[in-house]
């Protein structure tokens, strides 16, 4: 079993994960940058060695750093975390040649899964739905007709050398297919000077849902329900709830056990989320695995019981999975909202800088994860997230309700948040039907 | 249905009642003394009228400004939360006569289970256990020994006229008790001039178990379990919990059936807390009704995943429940530590003063509330809790090893906090054991 664990990540998970370590009697020892030498996860870890100054390339980044204070620490693993080099193969690699266990799945596993072509191939393998395409170019000698019925419309033409935007048409119907074809041909030979054309499903309304899976190593596979994270500025995910409102049972459990099929089928071993597209018909199309814990983690959490972080270490130690999966159950309805020091009204401008008084909302169905606190300065080099407000509620309408009171009561003072704006996501009808897709944001809030 | 009310009390109350306020829609009206005009219950309510000065007597007690508050405030109903007015009948009748829906059970219901002989009756009448005694005094034409073989041995001898463990005597078997009778009698009449004595089961290792219920004014009555709050100092409950540790599932129920006759016997509407002690043979007896609802009361929004401050507004608006018996299940396991400003190791003298920084504890299944934040200033006329800190686990190992977690984490600068002491007995194996009594705190920590 494993005694004591190096964080290679800062803020509110590198805080997530002692708080794990701590509750099973696990020591850790914190990385950090100079800039964040006053953050709650170098206060309340048992150790922390500085890694390096402000910018993540010289610190987070820096994987000799990392192993030295690994070393010097005397730890028996590593957890990323996310972001910086949680999919990082080759620190996977280094962290296991130097004796140290990776809380991730092997680096083989991770290098399969982060190759986008290959992530697809595997997909189709174990018969999980990508989305429909030509399975190559379309031309003179093709059946654009018949592959486009096949595919289904509306279908998406794209240029083969394509970008921006340039040498796409959709065709919505049969008859719009020989002159869109056309006229994307030409414009992608004039831009690019090809005019390869292939088709693919064009998706309409398509909301963001992934299936939360862990897998130990001795051949069991979970998955822990869906989340919904439709709610994205520029593909980054402000709101993520779970269950996925709107998505009939039977949708839910195809999804969930094509994610099942998919992990399994990759050898994989530890937490993924499975990305998937959903359309207007609640088909959903594989997108990408994430070879680690995710931000959200959170609402699964809410809604299993199930503490995830504590479920990576025990697998990464050689444990069995400590559920089955008919022992994982859907509880209530979370909502995450993700606090960003960002001003909203100027176009999310970051706005980092001295927190001078803090009031963090509490009561019933609220869970508060930060490692900032009044008095602490948010530094300028890393992202903006200073906070997760997470709700958990028996009903998706009392949660609505338990984030928007929660947001009103915490109180940022000396910074800008993005918690207005969220509380004008969670009044829009669209939100409040659960109807909104991924271009939500942008068609009714940011233009 | 009610669309404003006002919040008769201060601090963290206050506050847990303006947040289930803000999740309903209705608006909150705050009242405070001079000494709390900083307190969040006063920055976070819609509106917030100052009833007096620091003193309790001259502002949290002085109905005529409390009344005139609800006036200007022009609300329609009035929560008293616990503690100053909660139980006051008269309080409750004058809110009804001035026109203001009290949340709570009626003047008559209240007043009846207020005086102690007549809720003795009540629940001899309703079938509910109480301390086996022999009403009436034992004199030379009573045959002693039936009685208290009636009544089960061990039994306590106690002087009508006693106080202060004066002409008390505990016989253990029929052997002792001729001589302990007249040990009684010699000690009472020569320390009250009255020798008369009687007979009680003497209740060893007791613990405090109490049932959590809520009635509509239709006739609905559904217990929400039982909470064990055995962890007290001085009668001053510190630590409780749901469900009690322990307990064999039939005596759950038996305990759970008996609060709720009690309950639907006093015709009363509303929350309340009926109370019990439990012997070593988990037989239990009736102690006392609470009519109101109490600090205690997260750990059942826990386990149940019920608002009861929402219930008791819904119940007092004249709605049926929300939920029937049936609907109400016990999940995990909840655990609240009261935070107070007290220093632990100078016999729990109450330290108020000037919070210099503050860092709440978050994360998986931990609930913090309060009205305190960095640099705020804890007055020194109020009682001395500044927090409650919950937790919800799926196991009471889990959820003792997540509090250990939270207590470590939450950081208090600038006064002493009873956290130290909490930490103490979450290790200790009785507690650990769920076997402590209501004497553990004075037997083990504070002699």
């Amino acid at each position: 079993m494993i005694q004591k664990i190096l964080i290679a990540n800062r803020g509110e998970i590198a805080l997530r994960i002692i708080r794990a370590c701590r509750e099973m009697g696990i020591k850790s020892v914190a990385v950090y940058s100079q800039a964040d030498k006053d953050s709650m996860h170098v206060a309340l870890a048992d150790e922390a060695y500085c890694v390096g100054t402000a910018k993540s390339a010289d610190s987070y980044l820096k994987i000799d750093q990392i192993i030295a204070a690994a070393e010097v620490g005397n730890v028996d693993a590593v957890h990323p975390g996310y972001g910086f080099l949680a999919e990082n193969a080759h620190f996977n690699e280094v962290c296991r040649s130097s004796g140290f266990e990776f809380i991730g799945p092997s680096p083989q596993a991770m290098e399969k899964l982060g190759d986008k072509n290959t992530a697809r191939s595997m997909a189709i393998a174990n018969d999980v739905p990508v989305v429909p395409g030509s399975d190559g170019l379309i031309d003179a000698n093709t059946d654009a007709t018949q592959i486009a019925r096949d595919i289904g419309f509306p279908v998406l033409i794209k240029a083969t050398a394509g970008g921006g935007g340039k040498g796409m048409r959709v065709a919505e119907t049969e008859a719009d297919l020989e002159t869109a074809l056309n006229q994307a041909r030409t414009e992608a030979g004039a831009a690019f000077g090809n005019s390869g054309v292939y088709l693919e499903r064009y998706v309409t309304s398509p909301r963001h849902v992934e299936v939360q899976v862990i897998a130990d190593n001795h051949g069991n596979v979970c998955h822990l329900f869906e989340r919904d994270c439709s709610v994205q500025r520029r593909h980054q995910k402000l709101i993520e709830e779970a269950p996925s409102p709107n998505l009939p049972e039977s949708r839910r459990k195809a999804i969930c056990d094509a994610a099942v099929r998919m992990i399994r089928g990759a050898e994989y071993g530890n937490a993924a989320t499975v990305e998937f597209i959903v359309d207007k018909n609640d088909d959903f199309f594989f997108i990408e695995v994430n070879a680690r814990i995710q931000v959200e983690h959170p609402v699964t959490e809410a809604i299993t019981g199930i503490d995830l972080i504590k479920e990576q270490i025990r697998v990464a130690s050689g444990e069995k999975l400590s559920f089955a999966q008919d022992d994982v159950s859907c509880t209530g309805h979370a909502i995450e909202c993700r606090i960003n020091a960002e001003n909203p009204d100027k176009n999310f401008m970051p706005n980092p800088g001295k927190i001078t008084r803090l009031f963090t909302p509490g009561g019933l169905g609220v869970r508060f994860d930060s490692h900032v606190y009044g008095g602490y300065s948010v530094p300028p080099h890393y992202d903006s997230m200073i906070a997760k407000l997470i709700v958990h509620r028996p009903t998706r309408e009392e949660a609505i309700a338990t984030m928007r009171r929660a947001l009103l009561e915490m109180q940022v003072e000396g910074i800008e948040t993005t918690a207005s704006f969220h509380d004008k996501v969670l009044q829009h009808p669209e939100f409040i039907a659960g109807t909104h897709d991924t271009k939500f944001v942008e068609r009714e809030f940011t233009g």
